[in-house]
């Protein structure tokens, strides 16, 4: 099958319309028609080979909700028009102790990416959700509950929603507990709705002082300008645990400061250059920890998008029409979104 | 009260002989005569000023066990002729959070240290165990129950005993989990005892390939050479806890990459220069921790007590008078000694 897509054909080409091929549904996959995708930073990374090992042509895009067009006969969970989400994975080993755990993120053979990923189809690697329809295991997709004309904005769900979800939930995030969240931006913004949703005290940090409000609309008991010390050190000692989203380099010691014994910082973005290291006596005196997190399991992000629903809870957005990506990919690199760009893919029609 | 005591009148000056005074037993306090006291690396570093904030005369000593000699009228858990340790603190606010939860060693405003503490006692900080005995509120003091020969090589489980067992109980070592000690010193040597005794399958990791053999003696089932790529290579993702004892600056990464997913790292050296900082994708890709640990808390320090003379478990050492203190610590401070030296208190009788 011949879908219409929009792809990068080198790292130093911009993205543009490009014809694909879907497989046809097998016993197990749910073929989708995809109604919007929303653009993470890591599309812009990926289609600009920033982390290397990017294979091209490059169709990114792992933010997708659509609407079942067709079943494999063994498809046990999906029928035809159910309404459906794809996140970062199409696939992972099955056998190694974190899939066994339901932990597919975290797949010791390394998951298969929704796009930029290792398959058997044609070419041999995947292609996103910047298209027009994708074919997916079963296992692999998730049912959306939320109602008809919240879609495009659950879409970001899939991605930033769980990534922050996981780590909440995890380190158990709920009432009673102090939570901070480091940059409001995509990751961010969402962190802060989950967190309240949770029954948690929020405490948003930015470098931005016009996103303070933005913060306490979102769901925050308070925001913090991350650059003012005195604002800063009315917070010491006081955090069960602080989300950092910000991906740049920063010094992580002021907010290990801000912690609680026994208080945890979770790390969810990977430095182009390292943060200065860390002080292990910050950590030693106060029995504190430094974690990272990655996404979500399969099982654990349609408990996401469940309690996202239950609570009525999708992403702040910006809708495009796909021929509008580049300028997105321009305003995202710079942090001018609020929060998540979502691609309306029926402006493919229009594509060559 | 005159004892005697071995002490440091300046940070460039040898111990030696100092006469100093203990407060007379409050209601609640226990004179102690001190039979054994070990030597901790801290102990080099205070008297020597290398942390700063040293108070002089300086007399360290923070591993000491010995015979209650008075009782305060109010002690309720000790008698005279009881044998007692005490460790690395003897007090604390007493109304924080962390003492609240029997967490002294993290107490908030900071505990107050065996030596070097703020105290109402003249001259205004504590004095530690190289001397012939201390007064101690009983709240402080730790039961012993191991055999009486055995008590000088008990002196070390209240510093370098409680600091291992301490994260190895609160990140659940025990059957079934995989332990890495990285280190085999003072510290070292005992988290393997201790994490093989909990039931752990332990492997100790040493730049020392002559280490190899005595880490097997001591109860690892496994020793490897840290700068061996190949042997580390065969450890990969495969750990649960990593105790890393090692305080000079080292790679971080290289042990983050033997942990297993969900694993964690606890540090409990304070590096004077900073290790190379921490690859943030290696925790991000596997939910690992990086975290410390500072010594245990009293409860905490009584259990592992009662675990080790249970399990017949005690320190390997090298015994000495107070007057070779100065050899013992060029010795230790080359980590030429098997594997902590203690001092037979009853030599101060000849100090003048």
């Amino acid at each position: 099958m011949h879908v219409k897509a929009y792809g990068a054909h080198a790292a130093d080409r911009p993205l543009e319309p490009i014809a694909i091929d879907r497989r046809e549904p097998g016993p197990t996959d749910v073929e989708i028609d995809i109604a919007f995708c929303g653009v993470c930073h890591s599309d812009l990374h990926t289609v600009r080979g920033e982390w290397g090992g990017t294979h091209f042509p490059c169709v990114p895009g792992h933010e997708i909700v659509g609407t079942v067009r067709r079943t494999g006969p063994e498809v046990t969970r999906f029928t035809v028009g159910d309404t459906v989400g794809v996140g970062c994975m199409v696939g992972s080993c099955g056998e190694c102790s974190s899939c066994h755990d339901g932990l597919e993120n975290y797949c010791e053979k390394g998951f298969v990416g929704t796009y930029n990923g290792a398959t058997s189809d044609a070419p041999g690697h995947t292609f996103g959700g910047y298209s027009e329809g994708i074919v997916v295991d079963e296992s692999f997709v998730l049912s959306i509950r939320h109602p008809a004309d919240q879609l495009a904005a659950v879409a970001p769900l899939l991605c930033a929603g769980i990534t922050t979800y996981s780590p909440l939930r995890h380190w158990n995030a709920g009432p009673g507990k102090k939570v901070g969240v480091v940059g409001i931006g995509g990751l961010g913004h969402m962190a802060i709705k989950i967190a309240h949703a949770m029954g948690a005290h929020v405490v948003a940090f930015t470098s931005t002082p016009g996103k303070c409000q933005d913060a306490i609309n979102l769901g925050a008991d308070a925001a913090v300008v991350s650059r003012e010390p005195d604002q800063m050190a009315q917070h010491a000692g006081s955090f069960d645990l602080i989300i950092d989203t910000v991906a740049a380099s920063h010094d992580l010691d002021t907010y290990v400061n801000l912690l609680h014994r026994d208080g945890a910082l979770i790390m969810l973005g990977v430095p182009e250059h390292p943060h200065p290291s860390p002080n292990v006596g910050g950590l030693i005196f106060g029995r504190k920890t430094i974690a990272g997190s990655l996404i979500g399991g399969i099982a654990e992000t349609q408990e996401m998008l469940d309690f996202c629903a239950e609570h009525g809870i999708v992403s702040d957005i910006e809708m495009i029409d796909i021929q509008q990506i580049e300028t997105a990919f321009e305003r995202m690199a710079r942090s001018d979104v609020r929060y998540r760009f979502v691609i309306d893919n029926a402006s493919l029609d229009a594509a060559a």
